[in-house]
């Protein structure tokens, strides 16, 4: 399933099942899930997801009520930083200001000079989810999809606490389309890449990941509740810019592909923003 | 100005002027701020915020597209915890499901046993505010009001991240009212206090902050765009119970009374709720 863009800014909830593609009257995957998936479409026969031109793509996350986010969450990435095996999942957040298409450009804001990038797999909730175990989580999630943790890190490091370095608007593509827990496992190991220019800065698989999306998920039932349409990011595997010798930073005209082998592939180009004019 | 309930679970937004009351169309601050505060309004002459039934405030709060908080920022408590004044502030944020009415019950979590106090200053964003100055993030304050970051400090420690810890459903108070900046200064030392079942924890000035709102405000609009109707929380000073020996919690029936001179009081008695009843 994804999220389209229609005439007049609006957006509409598509899934592909085997006859085609069927476009519901939601506007979001929140209201997708709250109304009743399959309720009130209007059929297109014989589509695929992969026929929808790209610019039409919108954001999985536009609407959600919540995005969260994971920190170090790959076995061989955080080993190679020096770190232990953290028992429990590191949480930060973003606000819905910051999530951006498949295909839209990533806005790289003058204030910051380390933009660095981050595949991920991420993954969205279906029901109303609270306190429950890893294997009750599985039945929450809806299906999987990729994103970018585009990061500004000089304001990632201006505190102990990552919010800033991570909330910049428009700067975390997340799509192209939720593929179901049916048709995807990111147990089985789904290779993740992330290239820039077309030349490959990060590969590994889903199967060295220290949390896996149920794990991650019960964990967060226990202290919040997770709505339809809540989106959860996974964390990213080595070799980000910041890793580096020398350091890489993203910069303007850049091109970002963020790959996981049976979901699909996010191509992003990077833009510089002008300073931004302050109100007097 | 505050928000009130009104009947069939709607909110309405309430100003006070020289003529007493005057009841807006708009069903919470953000609505108000853009659609201009002062039109389509019903006046009650005579009338003030304190004449208001407490059952019926909600939060100034409720419908923030971004509520954002402050880390460690009275110098008082930094420096009595050993810590150097920072140079930046530590943000962190809540989800708006977090936020509650100033005389609502404070839920806690069977999840954590560490459940502490934290009485701060906030204040509402105006207007659409990025890249501004101190002295220009002064424009963008429609005003003060009061809040308690009730924070999980056990979930708040499981990593580097405080968030989980912050963002408990309904645990945060924030009202009564918002006071405008034509009628307080924080600059001039407003005194700041926090009482449990009436035994006083917290007592500080505003004049002790590090940061205060309009560097606050300055900071965060060079990394995001904040909007009419956002709400941030300053920080809190000392007195915690996490930072007490022995340390001390909120527990079941407990009352946190919360009061900053000039703005308003919180009155909000804990609740411990029963575990979550999972999803099969």
């Amino acid at each position: 399933m994804t999220v389209v863009r229609t005439d007049n800014d609006q957006t509409r909830v598509v899934v592909e099942d085997r006859e085609g593609l069927r476009m519901l009257r939601f506007t979001n995957l929140r209201e997708a899930f709250d109304g009743g998936l399959l309720q009130y479409g209007v059929d297109v026969p014989g589509r695929k997801l992969d026929d929808l031109d790209e610019t039409q793509l919108a954001s999985v996350a536009a609407g959600a009520g919540k995005v969260l986010c994971v920190g170090h969450n790959y076995r061989q990435h955080i080993l190679e930083m020096g770190h232990e095996i953290p028992s429990r999942p590191a949480i930060f957040s973003k606000f819905t200001d910051v999530v951006i298409g498949p295909f839209d450009p990533i806005e790289l804001s003058p204030e910051s000079e380390q933009w660095d990038w981050e595949a991920e797999l991420a993954f969205v909730v279906s029901r109303t989810t609270r306190g429950v175990s890893p294997a009750q989580a599985s039945g929450s999630i809806a299906g999987y999809t990729v994103a970018n943790d585009v990061s500004a890190r000089d304001w990632q490091k201006h505190s102990s606490q990552w919010l800033l370095g991570k909330n910049f608007p428009r700067t975390t593509p997340v799509g192209p389309w939720v593929v179901t827990t049916d048709e995807v496992d990111p147990s089985r190991g789904l290779i993740v890449t992330c290239s820039v220019d077309g030349v490959e800065k990060q590969r590994s698989s889903t199967s060295d990941l220290v949390f896996d999306a149920p794990a991650i998920l019960s964990y967060l039932s226990h202290a919040m509740q997770l709505d339809p349409g809540d989106v959860v990011l996974t964390g990213t595997p080595a070799g980000v810019g910041a890793a580096r010798s020398p350091q890489q930073w993203l910069a303007d005209g850049k091109t970002v592909t963020t790959q996981i082998e049976g979901i699909g592939r996010l191509t992003n180009v990077c833009y510089a923003t002008p300073t931004p004019i302050p109100n007097p």
